[in-house]
């Protein structure tokens, strides 16, 4: 229901605020420009986008950079950039064999991250949350030595999210149910001002891969990323799909795994019981002692043996691998039908075995989609790895600062005082 | 990426056409209102909205109704009501089994409609779109010679669509592929101006549920609907999805039914082949000359007589529902746990025997879903039965009109000249 007329946000603060973010995200979405082709772009006067942009180049949101050449004609105007070096974005992930933590600049380049493997499940809800409140201060104290704000902190988790309480409702594949992280993890950060949120990592990895990923800026994504248990995430004109109470995506459960085995949600034959990551390292697994079931050994080098594994041709791990591919495909091919996607990303360990499974999904999807054409959706490989989700959470934390400019202190000012 | 600040159509035209469009959209969804509320709502001042009602009603799109008592305190105001008599939207509908169409007017009444059983496959597509031009224009006939209006006609297709083209790319279960419908019904119906579009069938018939059926309203919304085969419509936020080229929805061919059987598209498997009407009358048939089976017998008929067998107890009968309401079941929660609807709306055929199938696909939510609650999804039986996707293209082709309500000529005007 878009219309020509929009409410307006009342009073004159609430209108500058609303114009400083609508600069500020313009900037962020297309690229940098002259402040006359801002004005032209959203459609607001020169001498009002000159104070915008004044109060934003004061606040370090962006800066001015080198001459942009405007063919032979008038004279050559200063380009406005968003600016990396004021505030950062946290994002954190809870992944059943790690936790990561990323910081963002709004133009995209990280500014510190920290990533230790970790079995979740085993150490339980209190041991981990503690040891990610860790990881998530030493992020924090990086930035904040290198004179960074910091907008908030997101974390993502897989599993069923209760954004508004800030609680972990179903997360099987990490044995959480009903947890109040939110309240947990500021328990343990001490950081009253600081906002903290939670997110589905899906989700998130779709928001990271639509920001910045291998198919950035495709309107009509979905993302499948393949963890311990497996996650969708769908964007629609990009936006993120929620569902009504913030639900969506749960595609690991569609009934297209092994009947006779059971996922760890209790029922039998979900998909993720053959497409998991602990499904293919289970099968994939030479004895009980290979290195691959080793919750101590980071997921990327186990990734990178079995890797080799199949590059050297062991026909085991190549049976494996196309079990896997072939599962893929079909589920993937159900979304595609479902959504009709511009574009399909490959996420966690589907990306990183990429080389492999594209091709196999790309050849399911001409099998099982119906639209010609399987109607126009590329499959890709991602390249953000299994940093998707805590990138996604940077993204989102920065949000509250694209949203209201005024949240970041002007220049002058201490710069603790305002967004912590 | 919304923003408080909206470009403005060019020109005070465009301002004026917008803010028409926007006092009628909001009249319709609101329901009647006085001129004040309509001014306080919308966040134009009370001149404005005057000046504009009185063109709404001069257009003959709104009318003034009865005295509205707001409390003890002030005036008593006179409400402003969506007007049914000046203009209707046709939509038309080619089912396996039937042709539809129904012309709806702006308050939501049906004006006229026409069914016609016909085997649309045997038929062949020419001798098809003949039958169906000639019963649009049985109802064009009826509505002018009332004095309404025609706003456009929109015909819903049980395939993939080519809307922009008004093609029918792939239609399996009427067995149409590559046609130009478009092109073809308006050399039957020679009206030059008059606008045709065509459809996919449950995107329409989801619109058509959103806007007034048993759910309407629900932001995000889910609608399966069974006929020949099965096709899903959703609604997110109050939008329908339509993918990147616009053939979102075709749930029919989720890999969920007997590998054994071959689909109308031509593979093994899909969900259609077990919980489709086509499969549905075969499986139930006594033999061969059933009356089930008889594609002479209009498909409301037949349904009654398969819902008097199970009514009446009868073995085979219930049996073949059973198993259809369990597949159905479990399909519906694999577009529950990805979408997270407040509402899935169980339509044609599905609706028809909702009896049977709501409390069993609320089982098989139960079963097969992992958000906690069904993640808060209510199962309802449409109450539109087959005429949604006809409804839908009749809603369709009206928003010509609330998109800009100066297409429907002035009261003084002849009738004939602005729309059609």
């Amino acid at each position: 229901m878009r219309s020509g007329i929009e409410p307006q946000p009342s009073g004159q603060a609430g209108m500058r605020r609303a114009n400083l973010s609508l600069v500020l995200r313009h900037l962020q979405t297309r690229g940098p420009m002259s402040r006359a082709s801002v004005a032209a772009e959203v459609g607001l006067n020169k001498a009002t986008v000159s104070s915008l942009v004044a109060e934003l180049i004061e606040r370090e949101l962006i800066t001015e950079g080198h001459v942009q050449r405007q063919g032979t004609v008038g004279r050559p105007g200063q380009l406005l950039h968003v600016a990396g070096g004021g505030v950062v974005g946290v994002g954190a992930a809870v992944n059943a064999a790690f936790l990561a933590v990323v910081a963002r600049d709004l133009a995209g380049h990280t500014v510190a991250e920290r990533r230790v493997a970790h079995d979740i499940a085993a150490a339980g809800p209190v041991r981990s949350v503690a040891l990610l409140g860790r990881a998530v201060l030493e992020v924090l104290g990086t930035v904040e030595r290198q004179g960074y704000d910091v907008a908030g902190v997101t974390v993502a988790v897989p599993g069923l999210v209760d954004m508004h309480r800030g609680m972990v409702r179903v997360a099987p594949n990490i044995e959480w149910s009903d947890l109040a992280l939110v309240d947990l993890l500021q328990s343990r950060l001490r950081r009253p001002g600081l906002v903290v949120e939670v997110g589905n990592d899906a989700n998130l990895g779709a928001i990271a891969e639509h920001a910045c990923g291998v198919a950035a800026g495709t309107p009509d994504l979905v993302y499948l990323s393949g963890e311990t248990g497996v996650g969708g995430g769908i964007i629609i004109d990009g936006q993120l799909i929620r569902g009504s109470v913030g639900f969506s995506g749960e595609v690991g459960h569609m009934p297209l795994g092994d009947p006779r085995l059971t996922c760890g949600c209790g029922r039998m034959g979900c998909w993720e019981t053959v497409v998991g990551l602990g499904a293919l390292f289970r099968s994939a697994a030479r004895s009980p002692v290979d290195d691959l079931l080793d919750m101590g050994i980071d997921v990327d080098a186990r990734l990178a043996l079995l890797g080799r594994r199949a590059r050297d041709g062991d026909p085991a791990t190549l049976a494996v691998l196309d079990a896997v591919g072939d599962s893929l495909g079909r589920g993937a091919s159900v979304l595609v039908n479902l959504v009709n996607p511009g574009a399909l990303v490959l996420g966690g360990y589907f990306g990183i075995l990429g080389w492999h499974f594209s091709p196999r999904v790309a050849q399911g999807l001409d099998q099982h989609v119906i639209a010609p054409d399987v109607g126009g959706c590329a499959v890709h490989a991602s390249t953000l790895g299994f940093a998707a989700p805590s990138i996604g959470g940077a993204i989102v934390s920065l949000r509250r600062v694209l949203d209201d400019p005024t949240l970041v202190p002007l220049a002058s000012v201490a710069p603790e005082s305002a967004t912590a």
